[in-house]
């Protein structure tokens, strides 16, 4: 039997159990050139709000009654194409259910001898090709620089800190609560975290980077990002790669104050999605890969074995925050 | 006599009277190394507002009791600089004021046979010159590109709108009011003029851009952006010059609700300033005073000749769109 997470309806502000629903049926057999995947866990990302929002994106939505976009990483159980085999590892946009059907496009083999499964959707996954795209290749950071990151405990922020510190800049994260900045600072070696929940985050952040900052990664978007903007130094970079903030709004909420920084400054703000460097991805796998065995790279999971029905609610966690590192269900 | 229009005090809001104070003085006379300008025309241009105004910014703000910082033109009436001559028409950051004194740093020859003296502070000075990097380097308008620039009929805008045309681009203005439409359109060659003040901004734009916009070079942000926003194609360019909308605010205004396709839409969003330029602005006077002579780009002062006591009124009118064309005062 195969379970498959359909979208139901059209959410409204955050989802609700009731704009999923969780349908059976047989488990699918593999065409002349395709695989089956039996799906182990299922990654929960932040833009999984806007993949099922109607409107202009970067993708079109997930339809009414079609299964669950989603990145997820399993086991090759009956292949018909000479590319994959039995017992395969690999990970790919194959949904939120217990089988998949792919044609191999866009599936890449993971090797679960170097990392758990779960982590080929996370760090070394989608979440880290982007930390390491968008830090490198948007926020182009210099040695010494100061790097900023917004969501540092989670899957994206906390590769992104670590890139900077292995590209000699002065890390600094952007993280909910005390236990989450230790993680930040004493687990992943930021120089520095700051906790958006305590008072004064403009004050904070000055005293976190006293040479202002020149790189800031946009995971959040709203009032973090005016703070961050008075200080950010002349021909400072921004990378938007997430405004989590925002996802779940249901009136376009208000725009940042301080744009005039991006003027008098002269910064560059810059919007990214991963699939845009898609030719470079087996590089992100192999730098990445190579960072984490030589320990450079730490990288945890809030793995929740709730089962495939707590989607939904699994899902919200993201946007309160509710997660401790990248978030993923074990199917 | 030398007249010297001081700032008196910090303005609040829309600049009064009262925030400036004439001064009068004895003619200076010029050092060892020094020349001596008798200016011609003021320019006023939207970044003054900001001069005067305390606060972090690319250039420390004018000082009470400071002449009031200005591009202006002039002829040089003394010299002690072997680089100038009596009688050399030159351009320069020289002041609000009847004489002023230059070590010759920054100061820029003009020629008044090939242009009337207050186009050299207009479409052949700092605004165009801005116009031309700010489209052509951050912008990067590829032929076949559809360009939107806001305040199309004045000092940037019409620039930039030229420079998109010669470059093979279709050029769609923004303008306030059917005259300066019609202007933009039928003397300055561009494709298509939007009247801001007219209904269904979002409507206009999408009729006048059928292939979306590839470039908007900001002028004024505010409602004008979040109209733009949505309709900007993948990998858009944002070139921002100036937010005129927002240099009189009392009150820190609300921001662009439509950030999210910045992410989406993978858009670079830029802010700049012409003085990091300034070792390429030989090659954009050159550039420009070619394409002028040749006819392709055309140029509209809009000449006050109410006199030095009148520069604060004057100034406002930029903000309020009385103008209609480059803002000079006759000195």
């Amino acid at each position: 039997m195969n379970r498959m997470m359909k979208l139901a309806r059209r959410p409204h502000g955050m989802v609700k159990a009731e704009d999923f629903r969780l349908e059976e049926g047989p488990v699918p057999e593999p065409g002349e050139g395709e695989v089956r995947i039996k799906i182990a866990y299922v990654s929960l990302d932040p833009a999984m709000r806007g993949w099922v929002s109607e409107g202009k994106s970067y993708v079109p939505p997930v339809a009414i009654g079609e299964t669950m976009r989603s990145y997820s990483v399993g086991i090759v159980d009956a292949s018909r194409n000479a590319a994959f085999k039995v017992g395969d590892a690999v990970q790919g946009v194959i949904g939120v259910q217990d089988y998949a059907i792919s044609n191999g496009k866009g599936l890449v083999k993971v090797d679960p001898t170097q990392a758990p499964l779960e982590r080929w959707i996370g760090g070394l996954g989608m979440p880290g090709w982007t930390a390491y795209f968008g830090l490198l290749e948007v926020g182009q950071p210099k040695a010494g620089e100061t790097v900023v990151v917004s969501a540092a405990s989670g899957a994206v922020g906390s590769v992104v800190g670590q890139i900077a510190k292995i590209k000699g800049c002065r890390a600094v994260g952007i993280a909910g609560g005390p236990e989450k900045c230790r993680y930040v600072t004493e687990e992943l070696g930021f120089d520095a975290c700051i906790d958006y929940k305590a008072p004064n985050l403009p004050a904070q952040l000055k005293a976190a980077c006293p040479s202002g900052i020149d790189v800031y990664f946009e995971n959040v978007g709203g009032e973090i990002l005016d703070a961050v903007l008075p200080q950010m130094n002349v021909r400072g970079r921004i990378p938007v790669c997430g405004l989590i903030s925002v996802y779940n709004a249901t009136e376009l909420p208000q725009g940042p104050k301080n744009l005039r920084f991006l003027l008098t400054q002269r910064l560059r703000m810059q919007g990214l999605i991963v699939f845009d460097w898609a030719d470079r991805i087996p590089e992100a796998i192999s730098t990445l890969g190579a960072w984490h065995k030589d320990g450079k790279l730490k990288i945890r999971e809030d793995v929740r074995t709730t089962g495939l029905a707590s989607f939904p609610a699994v899902l919200n966690e993201l946007y309160t925050g509710g997660n401790f590192g990248k978030l993923v269900l074990k199917v």
